[in-house]
C-alpha cells in the first residue's frame, strides 16, 4: 500500500517535497521556503508530475507571500501575482502550473479582508487544490479499473503515479484500487529515458507497494506486446487539447502506435484540469526542450557519447487522438468522438 | 575519415581488439592469446557486431591453437573443432560466429599436409574471411548509397558501423561512402539501451570521421520521424531467416512499424553471412535474454530502479518482412517477394 507523499504541507505548516531525483536510491525531504527553492524544486524535476507540480506550486506561492510586507491587498496581490508569473516559468509545458497559480491568484480577486486573510485565503485554496487532486485520482483510478479485468498485463509509462499526485497517481490510481481488490495485475513499466521516472520512480513506487512490477527498456515496450503479455497500455497526460490530442513523456505516441499495431487498448490518463479545451489541436501545444546532457551525461559514471556532440532531447511528445482508445478523467469514461465529448466533461467539471 | 579498427592482426601476428565498452571515453587495445580470452570479449560485448565477432573470433580460434601440440592433422583438427564449439557459446545469436569457426574447421577438411601447413591454412582462412568483409562492406555500402540522396535525413540503431565489421561498417557504409561523395547527410542515432552502441559506437565513430550526427533517445526517434526530418532508416541485422524477418538489437522493430506508419523507408543490411536460409522464418530465431542488470546498473553511477527489481532484457527482436522495404546485401538490393529473391541472393553469393 501507498505510505509516501511527494508534497506535504505539515501541521508545522512547512512545505516539504520528496526530492524525486535521488530516488530509488534515497528518500531524501526537502522544505522549500523561498520563490526560488520552489522554481529550482520543479525546474530541475524534484518534484514533477503535473498535479504534484500544481500542488507544490499552489503551496509554494503560499510560502513565498505568507511573509510579505505588503500592508494592502492590493498591493498583496501584486507581489503574489509577480511570483506567480516567475513559478509559471519553470516548466512551461506543464498546463496545471499555470492553472494551479492562476486559481489561488483568482481567489484574490474582488477580496475585501485584511492581507492577513487574504493569506490564509491563500492556504486554504492550495489544501483544497490538494483535496481535490486527491479526491480526483481515487475517482481516475476507480474508473479506470472498470475498464480492467484481473490478472491483466499492464504496460505504463514514465510515472503517473502517486509520485506525481496528491496521492494515488492517475493512470496508476487504478493499479492501486485494483490491487486492494485482488486483481493481480502484471504490471511492466517503461524505464522512460532519459529521465528514467520510470525505474526510478515507478518500479520504485509500485515495488514497495509490493505490486507486480517488471522493468523494461523503452525499446523493448515492442516486444511485450508482440508477446502478447499486454492487455492494455496506462499513460498519464501532462496537457490535453480540444481535439484529444495529448502531451505526455516523450515516447507515449510511440507507444500508442505500437498498441494499434497489437490491436491493445491505449488508455490515457487525464485529470480535467490538464484538459485544455482553449488550445485546439496537439499541433499547437509547445514541446519542451531540454539540455542534451540528460541523454548522455546524467546519471552515467562517465559521458556515454562524445564531449560536444549534438543531441536532440524533447521532453514530450504528443499523441493524436486517433491512437487513444478512451480518456479516463476523474468525472468519468471519455470515448470518441473526443472532441465533443471532451467539451461535456470539461463543462461537467466546471459545474 | 574512418581512422579505427575494430579487429586488427597486426604485423607481429598479434589479434588486437579496440575494447568498446571502454568507448568513446577511452580507445583501449587489447591482445587476445588464449580462447578464454577471446570467449570473454566476444560474451562481455569487447568487440560485437556481427561481422566483428565473426573476424575476431575466425582469427581467435587460430590464436587459440597455433601453439598446440598435436602431433596430427587429425588429432589437431579435433582441438580445432572443440575450441570453436566452446567459442561458439559465447553469442548464441550471432550467426557469424559459427559461420566463420565452421568455415576454419571446414578448411582442414580433407587436408593432408603437416600440422604447421594446417595452423597457416588457418590463418589464411581468418584473413580471407576479413578481407571478404571489408569489400562485401564496401559493396553494401555502394548498394545502399544507391537508395539514398544528398542532404538526406537519417535515422540509424545500434551501431553497424566499421566498429562493428573489418571496414566501413554494412548499414554505415552507405555513409561513409556519400561522404566520400559529399552527400552531406543529417544523420539521427538513437541511443540505443541498454548497452548504448547508438551513443557510445556510432555518435563516436561518425562524429570521429566528421559526420553530421545527432544523439537522440531511442523513444525519440518517433519525434524525428514525425518532424518530417527521417527520409530513411538505415540498420543492420544479425540474422535474417528465409522469409525475410530479420533479428537486430532490441528497438528496430518498433523503428520499422514506426516507419511504415509515417511512410519513410526501413533499410536492412544483411551480408550474405548473416542470411540463415535453414531457419524458415523470424519465430524460429532464438532471442538471446541478458542480465537484467543491464537495465539498471550498468554504466551508472548508482543503481537506478529498486534493488531485486523483475527485469526483462531481450537483447534482440526480429523485424517482420513486411516492414522492410528492402535488404541490401553485398550482392545487390533485394526486394518483395522476400523469400524468393533472397534464396536467389544467397546462391548468388555462393558462386
Amino acid at each position: 500500500m501507498i505510505d509516501i507523499l511527494s508534497v506535504d504541507f505539515n501541521k508545522d505548516n512547512e512545505l516539504i517535497i520528496l526530492d524525486q531525483t535521488r530516488l530509488p536510491g534515497e528518500e531524501v525531504y526537502l522544505k522549500l521556503e523561498t520563490k526560488e527553492d520552489v522554481y529550482v524544486a520543479i525546474k530541475k524535476l524534484r518534484v514533477r508530475g503535473a498535479p504534484a507540480i500544481g500542488i507544490a506550486a499552489a503551496f509554494g506561492l503560499y510560502v513565498a507571500t505568507r511573509d510579505s510586507d505588503a500592508e494592502t491587498v492590493k498591493s498583496f496581490t501584486k507581489e503574489v501575482k509577480e511570483v506567480a508569473e516567475y513559478l509559471k516559468k519553470s516548466r512551461p509545458t506543464a498546463v496545471n502550473l499555470a492553472w494551479a497559480l492562476d486559481r489561488l491568484v483568482g481567489s484574490l480577486k474582488g477580496f475585501d479582508g485584511s492581507v492577513a486573510e487574504a493569506k490564509k485565503l491563500l492556504l486554504k485554496e492550495a489544501k483544497a487544490i490538494r483535496q481535490e487532486d486527491e479526491d480526483a485520482c481515487r475517482h481516475m483510478g476507480e474508473y479506470g479499473l472498470s475498464l480492467l479485468k484481473k490478472g491483466m498485463g499492464i504496460l505504463t509509462h514514465c510515472n503517473a503515479g502517486t509520485l506525481a499526485t496528491a496521492k494515488y497517481g492517475t493512470s496508476l490510481a487504478a493499479l492501486y484500487l485494483g490491487q486492494e481488490k485482488g486483481y493481480n495485475f502484471k504490471i511492466f513499466s517503461d524505464e522512460t529515458r532519459p529521465v528514467l521516472q520510470g525505474s526510478r520512480l515507478t518500479a520504485f513506487e509500485l515495488s514497495k507497494a509490493d505490486m507486480d512490477v517488471t522493468l523494461i527498456c523503452d525499446s523493448m515496450a515492442n516486444q511485450v506486446m508482440k508477446n502478447g503479455w499486454i492487455d492494455a497500455v496506462l499513460v498519464g497526460c501532462d496537457r490535453m487539447a480540444a481535439n484529444g490530442d495529448g502531451a505526455n513523456k516523450i515516447g507515449t505516441n510511440a507507444l500508442a502506435i505500437l498498441a494499434k499495431e497489437y490491436d491493445v487498448p491505449f488508455y490515457m490518463f487525464v485529470p480535467t484540469s490538464s484538459l485544455d479545451l482553449d488550445t485546439p489541436t496537439g499541433d499547437d501545444i509547445e514541446i519542451e526542450l531540454r539540455d542534451g546532457e540528460e541523454i548522455y551525461k546524467m546519471w552515467y559514471e562517465r559521458p556515454m557519447a562524445p564531449e560536444g556532440i549534438k543531441t536532440y532531447n524533447p521532453s514530450f511528445d504528443v499523441t493524436p487522438a486517433k491512437y487513444i482508445t478512451a480518456i479516463v478523467t476523474e468525472k468519468g469514461i471519455v470515448r470518441p468522438p473526443f472532441a465533443e465529448n471532451l467539451k461535456k466533461i470539461k463543462e461537467a467539471s466546471a459545474e
